[in-house]
C-alpha cells in the first residue's frame, strides 16, 4: 500500500476538496458534458490549458533546446501496415472479460483487484481494524463492487491476496483467467460467471480516404514517427551521433473502463524522446558527468518480485557502476526527468523511480524504468524511460527495406578473416538449371564452421554434399569443378549498425494532475479555500491586478500596469469586482496565480505599488519599473520571493481578510 | 487569374526550389514515406516544427494574451450527436463523383475546374497566345487532365468558361452535375462517362469504448467543444460580456483528393476564437478605435458575382462605417488578422480579404470574410472570418436543454403590455379530460393578435373556437366560464440572449506555407541556394554559433555562447565542420537563420565577437553581452537590425564565399 497523501503542508489530503475546486475554476471539465459526457474524455479550461502550456514550455527549454533535439510533428492518422509492423495491431491491448448474461464488460486486471481489495477490505472490518483513508476513498469512486461484506479470511489467503496485489500488472491474460477461477472472481453486480479474459486492442480505428480500403488508427504513442524518419533525422544531424528526436502531440488509447479522471483517459498529451545511441561501447552519454551526482529513489525489480515495494536511494553514478540501471544514458535521462520534474513544482519526497517487472514492459522494452509520483491514487506512473533497445528500427528497416541504420568510417579497417565460398557460375547453371538459385542460397548461407568441415570434405571426396531443402530429396552434392572453399582476409572500412533506443516518455496529463496535489494546500484562517502553490514559472497567471477600489483614478493604472506587463510577456488578469482584496487574492489562490499587485490611493500620487507573494503573503512596494523588473525575474525564474523580499521594502498595510499583512 | 507569383526580392519564383529546398532541409516531409506515404499527410521536420511553434507561440501572444482570451483544450474525439446537432453529419461534406467502370473517384468541382482550365489552355495553344508561368506549373502537377488538346474554343464559349471558374466554390452538388452534363466532362483519362455527385462526409469515423456502440468523429474544427463550454466559460468570465476563448489543435478533413501539398491535407493544425458577442446594439467592440485607421484590400461579394476581382482598398474604420464589413467586431479581427500575418513575415502586397459567396459559405456562416495570400497556387484562404452568428450555441441549446444564453439584469425593468390568457383549471380538466393538456398548450401557443381577435369573440359569442390538431375534429370551443382574455403589462428585469459569434479561424498549415513563399529568394552570387528571411522572431533557429575553424582554442568559447544563449532561451546551432565559412552560413540561409556569431582568434585574445545579419550579410563586433544582448533585442522583436549596426561598431573582416562583407 502507498503512503498516506498529504498536502504540501504536511496535513491530511482530501482529494473530493481538490477536484472540486479543479472542476469549480475550470482547470478540466468532462468533455460533451452537456450531451451527458463520455468517460474518458476532459477537456481543459483557461489555467489548465495555460498550465499545460507552461509545463511543456519548461519541458521544451529543459530537453528540446537544451540539447538541440531535433523536435518533430508527426501525423496521429497511421496506416494499419506501420503498426501492424510495430506490433501494435497484435499486442497493444488490454484483458477483457464479458458477463454473457448482461453484456456489461470489465477490464480483467481491474476487476481481480477491486475484488481482491474489496475482500482485504472486508476482511478488516470483521477482525475490527482500522481502516485507512486511502482505503475509504475506494468507496466513493465509481466502483464494480458496490458492497463490501465483512467476511473474515484466513491468513494465509490474506498474504496471497497482498502478493497478487503487488504483482497485478505483471499477469497476461491466462494467468488473470486462472486468478478469476481459482479466486472465484465473478461479476460483482450478479454474481454471473465472466468469459475468460480475451485481448482488446487498445486502438482506435479508421478509414483514410473515400474508398474506405486504408485502414488507418490515431496513433497510441508518438514515437513510431520518429522511427520512420530516422534516415532523415541522422541525414538532418549531418550524420552525427548520438542524437535524439522530441514530439509534443496527442495519442490516443480506447480504454475498456476509464476511472480514476485524469490519470486514465482516451486521448491525452505526451512528450516523447527518442535518443538514438550505439549500442557499442556501453551507451554511454556524453553530459553523463554532469548528473552523476542527483540522488534518486530507485525501486528494483528483484525487491517487487519478491512482492516488496523498498525503495534505495543512490545518486545515480553509483546506480549506473553497480549496474542497477543498465548504463549511462538511461541512468541520464532518469536525472534528466527528476530534475525537470523538481522544476515544475513536484513535490521531491513524492517521486520514486520503479523498474519494470519482466510481464509487465511493452512489447518493444527491454528494460524500462517509471517516474512514479505519489497521489491520492497511490503511485502513479507518470514519466516512463524505456530501452527500446534496436526493436523498432529493425521490424520498420525488415518489413520495407529502407535502410534504418548508421553507417560510418571506421578509424582502423576491420580486418575479417573468414570461409569464402566461390562458385564457378558458368557450370553451375547449366548443372542445376532450375533449382540453382536456390542451391546458391543454401551454399551463401553456410556457417563459418560448416565451411571449414566442407572444405575438408572437398579436399578429401572432391566433392561436398549440403542440405537444400525443396531441391530434390533435400541434399545435393556439389562436385570441387563447381566449387572452391578458401580462408581468406576480409578488410571492412564502413560499420554499419541500427541504434538503441533510450526513450523518456512523459503523459502531460498525469503530470499535470499530480502536480496539482503536490501543490495543494488551505491556510489555516480559511480552510475552505484552496491555495494551489505552482510555481511562477508554470502558474497558469502570473499577476492578478489589484485596484483598492473601482474609483476613476485607479483606472489609468489598470491599463497601464496591465500593458506593461502584456509587453514583457506576463500574464496577468484584472479584479476589479466590489468584493474586499482578500477575498480577490483568495479567489486566485485557487487559481494558483503567485503574484498581486494592488493600486491604492498612494500609487495614484506617487506611482508605486504593492506587490505581494501568494505563498507567505508577504508584501513589498516599488515603482512601476522595480515591480515589473522583480516580477519578471520571478517569472524566468532568475529569483526568488526571498531575494525580492530583501531586495524592496516590506509593505505592512494591513491586508483585508486572510492571513497576517 | 491570380497575378504572377515573385520572391521576396520581386523575382520570377520557382515553386520546385522552394519544395526542393523545403523537403531537402525537412520543414516537412511526407508521413510514413518509407511505406509508401499516405496522400494529404505530413510531417514537420526541426525546422518546420519550430517555425510552427513559433508562429503559434506569437499568435498567443498576439490574440490570447492581448485580450485575455480563455484559452481551452477540448478533445478531438466527438461523439456523434454533438456533430449530428451542430449539422457536420449531415452537410460536411464535399460532392464526388465515380467511374463506374474503373472505380476511380473525383471530387466534382475540382474536376470541372480542370477539365475546364485544361480546356482554355488548349485554346490558347490553338490561338497561338502566350501560356502564363502558372498555367506552364499545372502541368507538372498531379493531375487528372494529362493531355491538352489545342482545340480552339468559341468566344463565348471561352468567356462563359471563365465565369464558371470565377464562381467554382459557389456550386452545390446537383449545380456541379448540370456544368458536368452541359459542357460534357467525363473521366479524362479514358473518357468514361461518370455517375452524378453525391455527397460525400469529410468526418474521419471511428467508435469508442470496447461494445464498439458509440460512434464518434475527429473533430472537423475545434469550435464545437467552445461553444459547448459555453456556459462554463461566461461563469469563468464572471458573467462578463463580451469574451472570447481561443483553442489550438488538430483538426481532421478526410479530403476526397488531396493535392497542393501543405494547402489541402487530411490533418492539421488550427488556431481558433470565439468571440462571444451581444446581437444587439450592432455588434460593438472595445477596442474597435485602435485599429480602426488599418487599411485593408477588400473583395466583396457583388465584385465577384460579377465575375470580376477587383479589390477595393480602404480603411477598417471606413470600411463598417460605409456597411462594407457588416459591424465592428468583424472588422476588428479582420484588421487584428492582418496585423499578426504582418508581424509574422507575410508580404503585405500579398494579403486581400474576400467575401464568401452565399452558397459557397459553412451551413453555419451567416456572413464570412477570408483572409486569403498569394501564392503560386494562387489567392489561398489561410484565414476564415465567420460570423456564425447565434446558430451553434442555439442548436445544442435547443437539443441538449443547456441554458446557454447570457442573463443580465436590465437597467431599466421591461415593460411588455400584452394579452394574457387565464385558465380556470379547476373546470378545465373535468371538461376536456386526457385532452386538457394539449388544449391548454394550443392555447398557450396563440399569437397576440390571435388573443386580441379571441378576447372580442369571447365578448360577442360567450365562448371562443380555437384549432387544436389531433382533439376531437381538430377544432375546440371554451366557453367563458373557463377562460378569460384581457391587456395586461408584464415587468421583465432580466434580460436573457443567446450571444453571436464571430469566429477567426487560422489554418496554421497554409499560413506556414504561404510564408515560406513570402520569404524565399536567392542571392545575385548564389542563385542555386535560396534564402528564407524568417523574422527573428519566428525564425526556426535563431543563432548560428561559426568558430573559424576546428581549432582547440575556439571549443571553450562555444560552449560559453551556446549556454549562454540557451540561459536567455534563444535557440541556437553550432557549425564546426570543415566547410568555409560562407559555405557554413549559406547553408543556414536556407533554414532560415536570421544571425550568426563567427568566433575568431581575436575572440581567443579579448573576447569579442562578430555578429553577421543573414539578410544583408552586413557584420558588427561586440563583446559576449553586447553581442547578447542585441540578439535578444532582435529575437524579442525590440529592435531592427537597423537599430543593431548603428549602435555597435561594423565589422569589416572579409567573409569567405558569399557577398560583400
Amino acid at each position: 500500500m502507498a503512503p498516506e497523501m498529504t498536502t504540501l503542508k504536511g496535513k491530511a489530503f482530501d482529494r473530493a476538496s481538490l477536484e472540486s475546486l479543479m472542476r469549480r475554476r475550470m482547470f478540466y471539465t468532462p468533455s460533451f458534458d452537456i450531451y451527458g459526457g463520455v468517460s474518458g474524455l476532459y477537456d481543459y479550461g483557461p489555467p489548465g490549458s495555460a498550465l499545460t502550456n507552461n509545463i511543456i514550455d519548461v519541458w521544451r527549454k529543459h530537453f528540446v533546446l537544451r540539447e538541440n533535439m531535433l523536435e518533430v510533428d508527426c501525423t496521429m492518422l497511421t496506416p494499419h501496415e506501420v503498426l501492424k509492423t510495430s506490433g501494435h495491431v497484435d499486442k497493444f491491448a488490454d484483458w477483457m472479460c464479458k458477463d454473457p448474461k448482461t453484456g456489461e464488460i470489465f477490464r480483467a486486471d481491474h476487476l481481480v483487484e477491486e475484488v481482491l481489495e474489496a475482500r482485504i477490505k472486508g476482511d478488516k472490518e470483521a477482525r475490527g481494524e482500522k481502516i485507512e483513508v486511502e482505503e475509504e476513498d475506494l468507496k466513493k469512486k465509481k466502483k464494480k463492487v458496490k458492497n463490501i461484506a465483512a467476511v473474515k479470511l484466513d491468513d494465509a489467503v490474506r498474504d496471497e491476496y497482498k502478493e497478487v496485489l503487488n504483482k497485478i500488472d505483471n499477469y497476461n491474460g491466462e494467468e488473470l483467467g486462472l486468478l478469476m477461477k481459482k479466486y472465484d472472481i465473478r461479476n460483482p453486480a450478479n454474481n454471473n460467471e465472466l468469459t475468460p479474459p480475451v485481448a482488446f486492442n487498445l486502438m482506435f480505428q479508421t478509414s483514410i480516404g473515400p474508398s474506405s480500403n486504408l485502414a488507418g488508427y490515431l496513433r497510441p504513442e508518438t514515437a513510431q514517427g520518429q522511427f520512420l524518419n530516422f534516415a532523415k533525422l541522422l541525414e538532418f544531424n549531418q550524420q552525427q551521433m548520438p542524437f535524439a528526436s522530441a514530439s509534443i502531440g496527442k495519442s490516443f488509447r480506447n480504454e475498456i473502463s476509464p476511472r480514476q479522471g485524469l490519470l486514465r483517459v482516451r486521448e491525452f498529451l505526451m512528450a516523447e524522446i527518442e535518443h538514438f545511441v550505439d549500442p557499442e561501447g556501453g551507451k554511454k552519454h556524453p553530459y553523463f558527468d554532469e548528473v552523476k551526482d542527483v540522488e534518486l529513489e530507485l525501486l528494483n525489480r528483484d525487491v517487487q518480485l519478491s512482492g516488496k515495494a523498498d525503495v534505495e536511494t543512490t545518486t545515480i553514478g553509483k546506480a549506473v557502476e553497480t549496474g542497477l540501471v543498465d548504463n549511462e544514458t538511461l541512468g541520464y535521462f532518469l536525472a534528466r526527468i527528476q530534475l525537470f520534474l523538481l522544476k515544475i513544482g513536484i513535490d521531491p519526497k513524492k517521486i520514486r523511480f520503479r523498474q519494470h517487472m519482466a510481464n509487465e514492459m511493452a512489447h518493444y522494452a527491454a528494460d524500462c524504468w517509471d517516474a512514479e509520483l505519489l497521489t491520492s491514487f497511490g503511485w502513479i506512473e507518470c514519466v516512463g524511460c524505456a530501452d527500446r533497445s534496436a526493436y523498432d528500427l529493425t521490424v520498420h528497416m525488415k518489413k520495407t527495406g529502407a535502410p534504418l541504420v548508421v553507417r560510418e568510417p571506421r578509424k582502423e579497417p576491420l580486418k575479417i578473416e573468414e570461409w569464402q565460398c566461390d562458385l564457378d557460375k558458368k557450370k553451375f547453371g547449366p548443372k542445376f538449371k532450375k533449382d540453382g538459385k536456390t542451391v546458391e542460397a543454401a551454399i551463401e548461407a553456410l556457417s563459418q564452421d560448416l565451411r571449414e568441415k566442407l572444405s575438408l570434405d572437398l579436399q578429401k571426396d572432391g566433392k561436398i554434399t549440403i542440405d537444400v531443402p525443396g531441391v530434390g530429396e533435400g541434399k545435393v552434392e556439389v562436385p570441387k569443378e563447381l566449387i572452391t572453399i578458401e580462408k581468406r582476409t576480409r578488410v571492412e572500412n564502413v560499420r554499419e549498425y541500427t541504434p538503441n533506443v533510450i526513450e523518456p516518455s512523459f503523459g502531460i496529463g498525469r503530470i499535470f494532475y499530480a502536480l496539482c496535489e503536490h501543490s495543494y494546500w488551505s491556510r489555516e484562517q480559511d480552510e475552505a479555500r484552496g491555495v494551489l502553490s505552482f510555481p511562477p514559472t508554470i502558474a497558469p497567471t502570473k499577476v492578478l491586478i489589484v485596484p483598492l477600489s473601482s474609483h476613476a483614478d485607479f483606472k489609468p493604472f489598470v491599463r497601464k500596469l496591465s500593458n506593461k506587463l502584456q509587453d514583457i510577456g506576463v500574464s496577468n488578469r484584472v479584479d476589479d469586482s466590489g468584493a474586499s482584496i482578500g477575498k480577490r487574492y483568495s479567489r486566485n489562490d485557487e487559481l494558483g496565480t503567485p503574484l498581486g499587485i494592488t493600486i491604492d490611493f498612494q500609487s495614484v500620487k506617487d506611482n508605486t505599488f504593492t506587490l505581494r507573494d501568494r505563498d507567505s503573503t508577504e508584501q513589498v512596494r516599488g515603482g512601476l519599473d522595480e515591480i515589473c523588473a522583480a516580477i519578471s525575474d520571478l517569472v524566468e525564474g532568475r529569483e526568488k520571493w526571498a531575494d525580492i523580499s530583501k531586495r524592496l521594502p516590506k509593505f505592512e498595510g494591513q491586508e483585508e481578510g486572510v492571513g497576517p499583512s
